[in-house]
């Protein structure tokens, strides 16, 4: 196992940017407790109106698989994915250290 | 003042990836202190051999620029620019919330 990182952008319909974070606050919520999250934090993108980015981090990718069961995960991607214009955007990583995350 | 957030991808000439991730790290140590620090960690990309990742989360734009002064950071700047193929990528955000980050 080794720990993972995300970094996701979910670009909303307009309009919908709003009601897509909170849906992804409540994701945060879901998940905070899971097994190996170590982050999972909202942002929304400051240069495009409708773009908003997931920060994640978790112990392997064993743990953010199955965090994807928890209860209410599944139904909330359900209602996260009409609000998209298109797919999500993944940047893969591998956290090494620094401030926020747990040293390796 | 209102929260920011960076995504910076900075890529490496071939061979001075960990070298430079090294600087990174102790970039992370020299402004883990600094006011307004919230989230400072360094990744690799699981993708690009020779890509790195600083994500970043301030109190403010003024804290980020002050920590720029601070002993040690204008130095490992030019230490870290000759390890670079091209210029850094930036992405900005808003942090909003979730797990990892101070609730607004």
């Amino acid at each position: 196992m080794s720990r993972i990182g995300l970094h996701g952008k979910l670009t909303a319909i307009p309009g919908r940017r709003d009601a897509l974070v909170d849906h992804l606050l409540h994701a945060a919520k879901l998940v905070e407790d899971a097994p190996g999250c170590e982050l999972y934090f909202v942002s929304v993108s400051a240069t495009d109106a409708d773009a908003v980015w997931v920060t994640e981090v978790w112990r392997s990718a064993e743990d953010h698989q199955a965090s994807l069961s928890r209860p209410g995960v599944r139904e909330l991607i359900g209602q996260v994915m009409p609000m998209l214009a298109g797919p999500p955007e993944r940047i893969d990583t591998v956290p090494i250290g620094g401030k926020g995350i747990a040293a390796t």
